[in-house]
């Protein structure tokens, strides 16, 4: 008799964006002439730059033709896309990234859920609270949790993320072998400083601890003194793996492209205390259950990089963070507390009553999608995040209607 | 400090191919001007099918310009492609599949490697040998086997197939819980009739358990008794999960699309007894660690069922299996026995010697590239395999190389 894997049996119901849908399109249905506007889901709205749209079409067209056509290419990714993201997003500021510790993918979210099979099933894990879900639900998957009681995971250490500490957590108390840590934050957009991620660095070196840490966000940065990457910070390499994505930073969400980040010093240890590198390990896990990004997908990647790719790419992030600005200043003239927009296409807002009556009253009076913060865990509840993804003249739009709902 | 999943320690040196990438590197490195032919791994070589070129074009113009650009989809894939799938590649057939029954996948590499997550540490695993890696890698991650010992790992059931059984396993003789079959076979490229495949799903559902079945080459078979899907099996829908691909069928080996078929019905159990249907498990996995695939890839996808799509697939297709022909009938005059050809792309080749010994007098003597049976398991040492996955020029140039060689 085949028995499931029983840890899926503990998670909890159904994914946050999936949950939102259905709410969303239950209303839709009792309401079809309503023009809902969407703030939740941290999906972007405006077209590929032409960069990258120039690029797609040329590498579609060499697949057309015999001699110019690609087949299986490297697991790990191309090394034309490889090498121009370590010149460009690491050396160019000063991290040492070489291109073949670079693993291309088709997403960060692939990436920081599989990340976790290379490592003990009893591995401690410290997870900041609110997450994005995926940290949570696939160390769930693998067992590394207990059941849900009272909102958290048993066997899990939180961190929390509030007001108090700035939405930047503290060092665990108890020995956590795994961190994860999100920067310019997903959904808070809170950011951290090198002095503060230095102070992890340090903490996870001192308790051969290791830490995932997801800049997918990097490109909203605006502040010159924060860290886009934690290979910035000194004795990073042995001790983090960075994930990065072209979602949000070229508009890639129905692309899909992204790549993990596994400096050759970085290391586990196996029951004997003998230290294992986790390259080879992430390198065999890539070649064994993952077939390489599709051929045009990494050209349109590439093609980020050029000249006019990096100001169309700039323009767009502009475009979202001018949003993301308005939405602040509505907010802030609403007398809501919140954190984020300066250097992120999130706005955490305290909305002072439950996080799904505040969604549902979004929703319901407005018409308007935001993305509940209890979703995100237990320090969510109370809040609300809104997304700066959309056209102007819809958040515009949905900053009125939140408006006249609140009058 | 931080553990390691110990388990990847027990896997058996590199994946064999990149084995076999490295052994070709080192030939063509030592001798630069010798032009090598590849029939080794089973990458196709003949362009994308203009139909799919056509639409992937089309598709990416749409990304183009803000009001048709697509985000985030369904992870599961779009409606538009399962739709297609299930009304072209079962409905059609008389297997009754529908189309919220396939999940989009940006591989069957991924889906088979991916989907032993979702049961038991403990599950009793009948695998093939020989037999593509993947299934027997990934289990061997995941700690279902113990330490690899006499060419094989412990804990695990091999089903052998060989001249004896006409490379079609028998049933086991042990209880097992999760069987992986790939029909019509890799490496083998041996064939199951219905009634053969009948007395596996009568197997399965007698013992309560499940078939993983390979279907990644259907496209290739000629004989019309043969069965294409699992589920022109009568019972299969309750016991048997199938994984299709569009890299042999449409060449997309560098374009990454395939799916996954679970029917609502097909259930495993949990610890009690009770039974668990996997679909909602699956869906769940879906949901935590994929993003679905590039949108312009579904679109050049969807293009195989067009009217055009399908004579040209059929076209691409009938030049692989011509080649395979070319393999077959120059194997034959040289004296070897072989099986495959006839319904598959693959020519299984029984060479009388070991088959690293093969391979490398193949490399060194005619500049060509096969794959030794060895690497798909104990039962295929002695083997070599031939794919026919290369220009017709080259197959011929090919075969008159190996006559030289063999002379």
């Amino acid at each position: 008799m085949l028995k499931i894997n029983e840890h899926y049996l503990k998670l909890q119901a159904s994914y946050l964006f999936s949950d939102i849908a259905k709410r969303v399109a239950a209303f839709q249905h009792a309401h079809p002439d309503k023009n809902i506007i969407r703030l939740g889901i941290g999906d972007v709205t405006k077209a590929l730059p032409p960069a990258c749209i120039a690029a797609f079409h040329r590498a579609v067209d060499e697949m057309a033709v015999d001699s110019s056509f690609r087949g299986y290419g490297p697991e790990q990714g191309y090394a034309f896309l490889r090498e121009a993201i370590a010149q460009h997003d690491f050396q160019a500021r000063g991290a040492e990234i070489s291109a073949d510790e670079i693993f291309i993918s088709d997403g960060a979210k692939c990436d920081t859920g599989n990340i976790q099979e290379l490592f003990s099933s009893e591995a401690r894990v410290a997870i900041p609270d609110p997450v994005y879900p995926v940290y949570l639900d696939t160390n769930v998957m693998a067992g590394r949790t207990g059941a849900f009681a009272d909102g958290r995971y048993q066997g899990l250490v939180y961190l929390d993320s509030t007001a108090e500490n700035n939405y930047v957590p503290k060092l665990p108390n108890e020995p956590v072998d795994l961190i994860y840590l999100c920067f310019p934050n997903n959904p808070t957009g809170s950011t951290i400083s090198k002095a503060e991620l230095k102070t992890w660095v340090d903490y996870a070196k001192a308790n051969k601890a290791l830490i995932l840490f997801d800049a997918a966000y990097e490109a909203f940065i605006r502040d010159e003194s924060l860290p886009h990457s934690i290979y910035e910070i000194e004795g990073a390499r042995e001790v983090a793996i960075e994930f990065r994505s072209y979602s949000k930073s070229a508009g890639f969400t129905g692309t899909r492209c992204a790549y993990t980040v596994i400096p050759k010093e970085c290391a586990a240890y196996d029951s004997a205390g003998n230290k294992q590198f986790i390259h080879p390990l992430w390198n065999r896990r890539h070649c064994t259950k993952f077939n390489g990004v599709s051929y045009p997908v990494q050209r349109a990647a590439e093609a980020v990089y050029s000249d006019e790719g990096k100001a169309q790419c700039k323009a767009l992030i502009s475009g979202y963070l001018e949003n993301a600005d308005l939405i602040a200043a509505a907010v802030k003239e609403l007398s809501f507390d919140y954190i984020g927009a300066a250097n992120a296409p999130y706005v955490w807002i305290r909305c002072k009553r439950d996080s799904w009556e505040f969604f549902d009253m979004l929703l319901n009076k407005a018409g308007v999608v935001c993305t509940p913060g209890a979703g995100f865990g237990k320090c969510g509840q109370g809040y609300i995040r809104l997304s700066a993804f959309n056209s102007r003249e819809n958040v515009v739009k949905a900053l009125e209607r939140i408006r006249q709902a609140l009058a």
